[in-house]
């Protein structure tokens, strides 16, 4: 393990962290919230203590292999959520640090989920700063890639980071230069970000509500500025522009890029695109017909049923209606499309439609090779053989996945709550989604768990954010066992 | 497809459950049950007249291969359900026909759900019959290759159905000849049932009780000629055999057979029986900490904790107590238990213990990987490397197995019960166990649902009997596709 090397870098993300504090500062500063000013201060103070600190290690080698990337990635969502809750809790505003934690680290995972039952009473500043994180948070893979090259220009070492980060299976060179192709995709997240807010603000939406819907909008995550979440702003037009931004950040990026390029014929091809909008659309038109007579209007019942898919399939987790009330039909739909979740490359959470697709496939080519034992088949998607590691790869996930799952919801059932809510507390931190059902509803919030339960649902937003491997691997043995020196006989 | 050949052996087969309706039909005559009596005559003039029509199929090649194996599996156990089902329907002891086929399908697939809320009223013969289901079902393995290897002599195709039947990952062929391996689990399989229903009979069990209630373990069903299942007889000491008696039938058979050969050695080193034990030695502890408070009693609370845990582990579904009305952290434990199931090669059902070991170490070896990409690791169980097709296997298995149980509880939703009656419903059906939660827990059955819902959990308790290949091969179309001629230009 080079030490060094992680710590250096741990040490530039604290120092970017330090940045993204000041115009949350700056808010705070403007409503004259005097506590929330300190302790911002408090705070940057504290990165830029530890920040140049860790940054003073000198690498004697520049060596970095997949366990170090695996290593920083994982330690640095930790501590940035560690700092992240510094200002919750010196301010007053969140009186339990477990509480705190807990929030930040929904907030830079982009699960939406809240210890908060009333938002509105937060100064200005953490407020912003609380929305803020998603948007942080769900270009993770982003900022890191471009802390790591603008700092060591884009070596060898970069492709590891790369792979621990990036959401879903299949990242895909859509550049031939790493630099090139993070950067393409940053502009993008950021040009999708500008035309969102410019759409609300146009719709009547208060500057300051724009950017915080647009910044869990973007990063999928779904903290509101308000109690009532997206249903505190009852403009159609308004709910209509998030549902339709909440269902583009959660398309695989690289179909923006594609269309940039006006390669249409190869978006068009696209079978994760395609069954990502087959799935929401099937969804929508079941769950409006299933809900018709609580609305007595096909207009309403699809516009909440769009709405909700949307917000949950691309585990964003705003909400318009209290869909814990729906038919039980409509529930079951909310809750197996949590289990999907949005398109890899993403900003979503969840399995990944992709997976779905690869899982699928290789079962279907197992069958066929019980009858046919001499026949051979590839597995391809988008017209290309599937390498058989990327197919192995996903099933591992899928093991994980569920033994995370069963694992955790055994854990959190020793607070004694309904079923219900656990599961789906669980499968909404697990997918980063936000809401659940019954207790921790739309309209409910996770503030009723112990702090052991708030902490393995913690654990459980960054494994599913970071898709398991790089926290896994963080704490497993070999990852710092020394290595054996060759015995001399 | 050679239809002359699967028509034979669907022939055979029918004949075969002529005869085992022969002792229901002597005790219904004992008893003076006219209708009853009726009712099982007509069945078995049916049986006889299509089984031997079918039977004048002669084959003119005797190929036979793997699509062929699937096939006559799935078929067998969709008529040998719908004929046994023919005797609660003609006799007006159900009368809704979904629901007759509905408890036989329970019965044959050992699941033990019932839709009967009283069972006591049932006519004696047909208590018999519904339990002897269970007996017939659970060991389907081996009459089927009994069946088979009396007719054809064990050629070549019997491996081929052996490959569809057998409950697990591992067949292992325990014996070098097949006929041999598959008379000498039948003999341990009637072995033990001697055994039980002795130990029954000195407990003071009466004789028609102890035969239904061995039936119900040994095939790790659950159905009982009591409405309050095992908790109607009250003693400890028969409570404690039947306990016993699951976990055993929960074993992989072929460890009986080591231990007959005296291989102690192996049986010590088998990670699937230490696994197994494992489990339910550290669940029992664990809900008789959790279930203390409600008896005040270790001794109580550790006998009903061993005994729900044995009978949902194992899949059987008896039971003791209402454990619906457990602590959540107990209920928790046990709907994990009912996905674990029993081990491979046993009649128990669920996802085997063998599974989970496969996954879990494919799992720790993709991680190993990414840290060491050049390594080379071989997952191994018990000392020997397991082939890939294997781990391919289960890893298809548990797509098929999720994708399975999120159709089923979404197709089930739409009678609007509770999400508890619905995902237990499911899981309990397609890991058939028997009971469930809430509406569908030990003091509750399937009546409720609607016959649509009733078919649903019909095909799951087919499904995760016979692990789903030979159903899906069944109802594939390329399985009934013609060859196509090579063209002639």
């Amino acid at each position: 393990m080079n030490l060094r090397m992680v710590s250096l870098l741990i040490g530039k993300i604290l120092l970017i962290e330090l940045i993204t504090l000041a115009p949350p500062t700056a808010i705070s500063l403007y409503y004259h919230e005097a506590a929330a000013v300190k302790a911002f201060v408090v705070t940057m103070i504290l990165l830029a203590l530890t920040g140049f600190s860790l940054c003073c290690a000198r690498p004697k080698v520049k060596a970095f292999y997949a366990a170090e990337g695996f290593v920083v990635t994982a330690l640095s969502w930790l501590v940035i959520s560690f700092f992240g809750a510094v200002p919750f809790y010196l301010s007053g505003a969140i009186t339990n640090p477990v509480d705190a934690f807990f929030e930040v680290v929904s907030g830079f995972t982009t699960t939406g989920a809240s210890i908060l039952s009333d938002v509105e009473a937060l100064p200005m500043g953490l407020l912003y700063w609380r929305s803020f994180t998603h948007w942080l948070g769900g270009m993770g893979v982003l900022v890191f890639l471009l802390a790591i090259i603008s700092f060591g220009g884009g070596g060898g070492y970069s492709l590891h980071l790369l792979r621990a980060e990036s959401p879903g299976p299949n990242v895909g060179k859509i550049m031939p230069k790493l630099r090139q192709s993070a950067m393409m995709l940053y502009i993008i997240y950021i040009a999708l970000s500008v035309i969102e807010v410019l759409l609300l603000l146009v719709g009547g939406m208060p500057l300051f509500d724009s950017l915080c819907t647009m910044f869990g909008t973007a990063g999928t995550g779904g903290f509101s500025v308000k109690n009532a979440s997206m249903a505190a702003y009852p403009s159609a037009y308004l709910q209509n522009v998030v549902t339709v931004f909440m269902a583009l950040f959660g398309i695989n990026f690289s179909v923006f890029f594609l269309l940039l390029t006006r390669d249409f014929s190869q978006v068009l091809r696209d079978e994760e695109l395609r069954c990502y909008l087959g799935i929401m659309t099937v969804s929508v038109v079941l769950i409006a017909t299933n809900i018709y007579s609580l609305y007595n209007s096909w207009g309403k019942a699809f516009h909440h049923a769009a709405f909700q898919v949307s917000s949950i399939m691309t585990t964003t987790g705003f909400a318009t209606a209290d869909f814990n009330l729906w038919p039980e039909f409509s529930r079951t739909i909310l809750i197996l499309l949590m289990f999907i979740g949005a398109s890899a490359g993403s900003t979503g959470g969840g399995m990944k439609v992709s997976r779905l697709i690869i899982c699928l496939k290789s079962a279907a080519k197992e069958i066929s090779r019980m009858l046919h034992p001499k026949a051979v088949r590839v597995i391809r998607m988008n017209q290309k053989a599937l390498d058989t590691r990327v197919v192995r790869g996903v099933n591992v996930f899928m093991t994980i996945y569920f033994f995370t799952a069963a694992l955790s919801f055994l854990l959190i059932s020793l607070d004694n709550f309904g079923m219900i809510t656990n599961f789906t507390a669980v499968v909404s931190c697990l997918n980063n989604i936000g809401p659940g059902l019954e207790f921790v509803g739309p309209t409910g919030n996770f503030a009723l768990f112990s702090n052991f339960s708030k902490l393995v649902l913690s654990a459980d937003m960054l494994l599913g954010r970071l898709e398991f491997f790089p926290l896994l691997i963080l704490f497993g043995p070999s990852t710092w066992r020394r290595k054996k020196q060759p015995k001399i006989r």
